[in-house]
Formats: C-alpha cells, sequence, structure tokens
C-alpha cells in the first residue's frame, strides 16, 4: 500500500507512461517548479479546470474514466484556442488513500496524456477532511505568437459551426444517474455514457481552424451558455437554425424532438468547438475538418443586430434555455 | 451581492487591482485560455499549490491574509527556483457565496500580486458540497534557459545556509489555535501571527542567489523534511549546527530551548529558502543577501557520507524529526 503523499507521487503519478519525457520540458516533476522551454516565436496558452465529486462527476465514477475525462475536459480548452498541449499540471485533494481509485484514475490520465503529447510535469496532493475528491488540472500549450482562436473575432455576416454532435453528453449523464434511456440498446446507452466520460479531443480541430476561424470556444456550459460568451466577447449577435443542430441517433433515439433540443443547445459537458468563420471561407473550414476526419455543421449566422436568436423552420422561437452556472441556486430567488 | 460564477469573477477577481496589465501577458482572464508571451531565452518555471480548509488553513482565517498567504506561499516555489514571477492562475472551490470573504481574499491576493508584479490571468471557480474551501493555485515566472536553481546540485563540502528565522510559522499556528503564546506581549503574539499568514517573499533572495547556489529549496514542510529532498536528490548527506539555527526573539520567548529547536527543525509553512552554495562564495552569498536587508544564516555543510546528522556543540544528537506528509495517518501502522 501506498503510505504518504511522496510515495502516491512516486507510485502512481511520476511512472513513464504519465511523466514521459518531452523536447519542451526541460525538468519535471520533483524540483520546486517544472522548467518548460518555450519554442521562439510562441505564445503559451494556459487553462485551469476543477472537477468536484458530487458537483462535476458522482462519486461512483469510474475511475479510469474520470481520469481520462479530466484531461480531456482541459485539454479543450487549448483546442479552443488552436493551440498544441505541451504538458499538465495536477492538484489532487482526496478523502482516503485508495490503491484502486489511484491506479484507475492515473491509467486513465496516462493514455490522455500520451495521445496528446501531453505529460504530466508537476502538482500538488492532500488529504482533505472534507468527504469529497477534488481535482484540479492546468494544462500548458503553444500557438504561433498572434494565431490563437480568441473569442472576440466573430463578425456580422460569419457562419457559426460546431463539431461532433451535441447534447449526447447531458443525456449519458442522464443515463449514469438513471433518468433516462432505459429502454435504449446497451450500444446506445454505451454511446452515450462514453460521451459524458470521454468526450473526443478536438486538439486536431483547433489546430487546422488556425487561419480559417475568426471567434471559437469549447462548449462546457451548454451553447447557450458558451455561444453568448463569443457574442459578448465580439459585440454581436446570432441567429441559430434549431433543426442544423447535429444530434446523434443515441440521442434521437433516447428522448422526444423537444428534449433533444433542449439537451443539444443547454446540457453541458459535449467539449465540441463552437466557432465562426466568414462565409468565403465555408467551404476551406469544411474540407479542413471533414478531411480530417472531424464532423462539422454550420447552425447558423453571426448578426450586427446583438442577442442570441433561436430560430425554427425559418422563424423565431421563444423558448429561452440557459447553461450551467455555478452558485446560482445558493442566491435564492433571481 | 454577487448572484452567479461569471458575477463573482468580475466583480472580485477579473478587476484592475489583480488582474492588471503586464508585458508578457498576451491575454488575461475571459478567454478559453490565459497566453503569456515569453521572452526569448528564457525557461518558463511553473508550480501548482493546494490549500485546503481545516489542513492548510483553520475554517476562521482572516480572508484577507489568507489571500495574502495563499499567493506567498506559491510565489516561494519560484523564488525557490531563481525565477521572476510572471502571472498566476487561481482554482476556488466554495461552500457558499460570502461577500466578506470574496472581498478579503481577493483584495490580500492583488495585495501580494501588485508587489510581485504577478497578475491574475485566469482560473476556474466551483460550488462544492463538500463543505470546506479549496484554493488551488499555480503560478508562472521565468529563468534564464539553465539558470534555475534545483535541489540537485548540492556537492560535499558546500556549505549550507537558510534565509530568516525558522520555527515562527508554526508557532503561529499555536498561536492561532490556543495552544501556545498565551504569556507572550502582544507584538510578539502578532510577529508569530504574521509569520504563519503572511510569509516573507524571498523572491529577491532567489534572483539574487542565481550563479551563486548549487542547490535551493524553499521550506514548507520544515527543515528536516525538505533539507532532505535536496540530499536525495544531489545523492549527498548532511550535518546541521542546531546551534547555527536563526531563531526569532518572538520564538524564544515563547517556548522552552528545546521546543524552540523542534519547531525550527520540524515545523513547516515557514516559506524561508535553504540552499547550498561552495564555501569559496560564502562572502559573495552574504553580501548578496545582506545588501539587500535579506537575513542569511549558514547552517551547516554538505557531506559525501549520505545521511542527515544534526549537530550540538560539536557532536552528533541522537534526536529525529520528520516533517509534515499527507496521508501517513490514514494508513494506521506504519
Amino acid at each position: 500500500m501506498a503510505s504518504d503523499e511522496f510515495d502516491i507521487i512516486r507510485r502512481y503519478f511520476n511512472a513513464g507512461t504519465l511523466a514521459f519525457p518531452s523536447a519542451e520540458v526541460a525538468l519535471g516533476i520533483g524540483d520546486d517548479c517544472a522548467l518548460l522551454r518555450p519554442q521562439s516565436g510562441m505564445e503559451l496558452a494556459m487553462s485551469m479546470d476543477l472537477l468536484q465529486e458530487s458537483v462535476h462527476f458522482p462519486s461512483a465514477a469510474d475511475p479510469f474514466l474520470l481520469g481520462k475525462r479530466s484531461l480531456l475536459v482541459n485539454l479543450s480548452d487549448l483546442a479552443a484556442m488552436g493551440a498544441r498541449p505541451l504538458c499538465f499540471t495536477l492538484g489532487l485533494c482526496l478523502p482516503r488513500v485508495d490503491a484502486d481509485w489511484l491506479e484507475g484514475f492515473s491509467r486513465g490520465l496516462a493514455e490522455v496524456a500520451r495521445a496528446n503529447g501531453c505529460p504530466l510535469v508537476g502538482g500538488d496532493m492532500s488529504g482533505t477532511q472534507a468527504g469529497a475528491t477534488t481535482i484540479c488540472i492546468q494544462v500548458q500549450g503553444e500557438v504561433p505568437a498572434g494565431q490563437a482562436l480568441r473569442r472576440d473575432g466573430a463578425k456580422p455576416g460569419d457562419l457559426v459551426f460546431v463539431t461532433g454532435t451535441l447534447g449526447d453528453a447531458a443525456a449519458g449523464l442522464g443515463v449514469l444517474q438513471g433518468r433516462l434511456g432505459e429502454s435504449l440498446s446497451a450500444a446506445r446507452r454505451e454511446a452515450l455514457l462514453e460521451a459524458f466520460y470521454v468526450p473526443e479531443s478536438r486538439i486536431g480541430a483547433g489546430l487546422r481552424l488556425r487561419g480559417l476561424a475568426s471567434a471559437c470556444i469549447d462548449l462546457s456550459d451548454g451553447l447557450a451558455s458558451d455561444l453568448l460568451h463569443v457574442l459578448n466577447a465580439s459585440g454581436v449577435g446570432a441567429q441559430i437554425d434549431l433543426q442544423a443542430l447535429p444530434l446523434s441517433s443515441a440521442l434521437q433515439a433516447a428522448v422526444p424532438t423537444r428534449e433533444q433540443q433542449d439537451l443539444a443547445v443547454s446540457g453541458g459537458d459535449d467539449y465540441e468547438l463552437c466557432f465562426t468563420a466568414p462565409s468565403a471561407r465555408q467551404q476551406a473550414v469544411q474540407e479542413a475538418l471533414t478531411d480530417a476526419g472531424i464532423p462539422v455543421s454550420c447552425i447558423g449566422r453571426i448578426t450586427a443586430q446583438k442577442g442570441l436568436v433561436w430560430q425554427q423552420s425559418g422563424s423565431p422561437v421563444s423558448r429561452q434555455w440557459q447553461g450551467y452556472r455555478h452558485f446560482v441556486a445558493a442566491e435564492g430567488e433571481r
């Protein structure tokens, strides 16, 4: 059995499968700081995400899948900037030492780290008197100076695109919590669960969108919430066609049409990219992604008129959606 | 009152006092990633620290002082590498929205951020169903390539130094918890509390030790534990003179001699630097630090013989100390 934090780090985290060497990492785990050697002409992109037991994942979550998911959701932020992953750091608060959990979690991290060339280089570990596991990951990546895909570049007339399909992860969480999907085939249940636990890495999409997309964001809180960040940052509005939202066959089999739209619009955790591009680049965008096997759909258009308008059969619909926001419930009436 | 995570970030964290502009920060709070523009020829130093309520700080901790401390303990890792601070990221899990706490905590962060030229550039925030606040900070700094102060460079014959005084922070925690210091003057109680809450930033010391120190670490878990990391990384041993340990007058007034040594050797949280340097550089080291008003003491010598030997009046003493290690208690018998 692991006996203290240093043993745990040595055994599960400072292993060659997870903390592997990389050209840009001058010094990894084991000193006061890790040292990165960025290439000249590059900007360093950084993003931190917290995952809390009972808030972001259920207590019974499979540790291997949770490990994969924890790193994938962070890499999604690099993808949204068009950055190439370099390395990550891990903060872990554990209520107890559970060798099986640590083995599965670190193996899940390692699988995603290796697939994305993104080794673990440092972090911190702590016991906790609160009962919940907390995972904090920061990813570091690089992007040529001035080429990052930001939120503030959308222009009126640009088209709005998303990668993959929407709503699957929220449906997967419903399956996991026993709220839906009882009549689904095993394969479709599995597809939805997989969408929740193991979002696609869209790093390749982000790299291919450099020079093509005018703005980009990853969908963590749901399209309704995340697209608004792009619109607000860019000072524009958008019209989105509900019928153009890409829906998987598993989602369509799982819930009625209206609920499919709800999950696609306001369900979180898809970690697909939502981006804008001038209409003159539509063909280039679609070729760049589909040539790499990345599904992409045009779902609407940026408008000079601010606000987000949802349309169906060419007419605005009056339904309102909102993504997940922390602390809203705690405040009572709003 | 703050109403959701975006309002909280806007109100308390994305303020000019905390998220101020900096030459190396190309993009701060508000996108999927922050973007850093490192100077060419520099390595990027990164360190992450977790602070958990009830583990690293008491629930009743003053939020302003806690904010200062949270960033200072992270900056200490940059100091130990000889790195200059560039920016930091913040992950915050909060059991509730408390405007007074957020105001004080962010003001404490801002004071230290400004004093060290280290703005907040991003992070994440989450509610939690566990009752405890968790603070995760990652600092980024830069150091000329190849000049970082690492743990693995100590050589037999090198002298061992520490900055400041030792044991004060552990005594301060004792005062805070009502375990000691009842007979102390108000000024001395204050000095010990201050040592716990607001460790000195040793960034200036780290910068001055580039090219002089052969190895360096910051003292977070206590001298006995942290010096061992240097010895193990360097493959050497050390003899440390207990009588040479620098003790403040407040610590000497607070507890008997034997306990002063215990706190200086195994009490954590001092965040002073412990470093080694060839004896030929002793004068240069002492001038470089004392000219900048930084107290420094020579406390022993590196030996080829492995192991850490504590000496008093020239003779080894048999007492054993150990620093704080997470998860040891959870494992029962060892």
